[in-house]
């Protein structure tokens, strides 16, 4: 994602928490740093993209961090997938230091990052989106505001409710097919022209016919995704019976050893069910 | 469907339970008969198209059935939603009259069957198949052939569990968010263009956030293909955890006395839960 922003011409400053993660720019106009303050006193727009919400924080908020190089007006963007609540809080506490923040959580994987056709879903207040957009349109192909700080958080939660069903559903037709002795394949094509077409059919179906269950979407990830989505269904009070099962099974994937292994593995957690 | 035949210039040879049903065809090259064997006694292709396994047994073998007066060499094609093993059973017992039988079911509702773009998933004989194909292709955009007799039955079964537990996780997904403070509108928006897209996002969904449950697919239809799909999975020793959720929902919907609602109205069922 970084290495798209070189290649429209735009300035580096880098800090990441592990040194090989910065090898891939050592050909840019990129320049490293000792900390995370020290990037937010060079820069205009600050981007961070880490795991969970306590990597998000400490890398803000923590010794070192941003909140205390930052100048007034500098514009963070945080495009991990985190809780809507920990994103409007850290919103929230930079404000404190006049720093605005938004939450631009991606989807579309891997590929997506590598091609530059990630989703981006974003929260925040409109002038500090207008600022980071011609950035956003750097990395991805679908750039949206949603709303207000969390929203771009709540929009990847439904997002991966939708990628997260889709899978399961998918796995389950194929293997209704499998065990009553038709074609799984065939019925992936025939079903790929009609009111049951998602990209999940069609881009991950394909993989789990073919059996390749390599990374793209870790399955770990997707595990934690639900947390969120699970946890925030509670603050906001909404049953989410669709979303519980495929966080279920997930837990049942990653607790089979096979958290390394893509999100669409669901299909192996389901075929030995039946087993 | 048939009159995209007559428009295509078959000769419809017709007979309906209700003869209401054969009021479109005033104006076309169409003879009405008074019953399925007068038909099955005129035709080289016949096709039925009603609602359940019991109503398809009674048209093909029932007194005055398709089977008491069919000629050798006959193909019977029958496009409505039913069980595989219904469908196998039809097939052996239509063979022994030297009758073909192709299960034929369909999907892309009243839409899809006015506009002649439905998915049409055929089980049966090849050779009966392209004597069937040019017929087909009047009526539907997607034909496929998926295997043997019951096949095409299977491929339907899948697809019913693609679109409800489509459904299901839209409004899952619709619902957060609403109860989250955000737009669902945006979010939709939003997430068609990365790899949460699917058609029932898609149209599905919009008619889902405009309010308009009108069918379309009613949820009784939806209700009945599930206790198919439910029922083969029993037979095929498979567990479907989440298409068994998806027919839990339609339950629920049907017993809330929206049975004539489209399926979509599963959203309703999920707001009713968290109201």
């Amino acid at each position: 994602m970084a290495l798209h922003l070189a290649k429209a011409g735009h300035r580096l400053h880098l800090w990441a928490r592990r040194p090989e993660s910065l090898r891939p720019f050592r050909e840019c106009d990129a320049k490293e740093y000792a900390s995370p303050a020290e990037v937010a006193a060079q820069v205009d727009v600050l981007f961070t993209m880490v795991a969970d919400g306590p990597d998000v924080s400490a890398v803000l908020l923590g010794p070192n961090g941003v909140s205390s190089g930052a100048r007034p007006g500098l514009v963070v963007v945080d495009m991990s997938t985190i809780s809507p609540e920990t994103a409007r809080e850290m919103a929230m506490r930079l404000a404190v230091h006049k720093v605005d923040f938004l939450d631009a959580p991606v989807s579309g994987g891997e590929r997506g990052a590598k091609e530059a056709t990630l989703t981006i879903m974003v929260g925040g207040k409109a002038e500090a989106y207008e600022k980071a957009r011609p950035l956003f349109e750097c990395m991805g192909r679908t750039v949206t505001r949603i709303g207000a700080s969390g929203a771009g958080q709540v929009a990847k939660a439904c997002n991966q409710i939708l990628v997260g069903a889709g899978i399961a559903a998918v796995s389950e037709a194929f293997q209704l097919a499998q065990k009553s002795g038709v074609d799984p394949v065939k019925v992936r094509e025939a079903l790929l022209g009609g009111s049951a077409y998602s990209k999940v059919l069609d881009l991950h179906g394909k993989r789990m016919l073919e059996g390749d269950f390599a990374p793209g979407f870790k399955a770990w990830m997707h595990q934690k995704d639900m947390r969120i989505v699970m946890e925030q269904a509670g603050k906001a009070g909404v049953a989410l019976p669709t979303a519980a099962l495929v966080s279920q099974l997930l837990n049942a994937l990653v607790g089979s050893g096979l958290g390394e292994e893509d999100s669409i593995a669901i299909y192996k957690v389901l075929e030995k069910l039946s087993a």
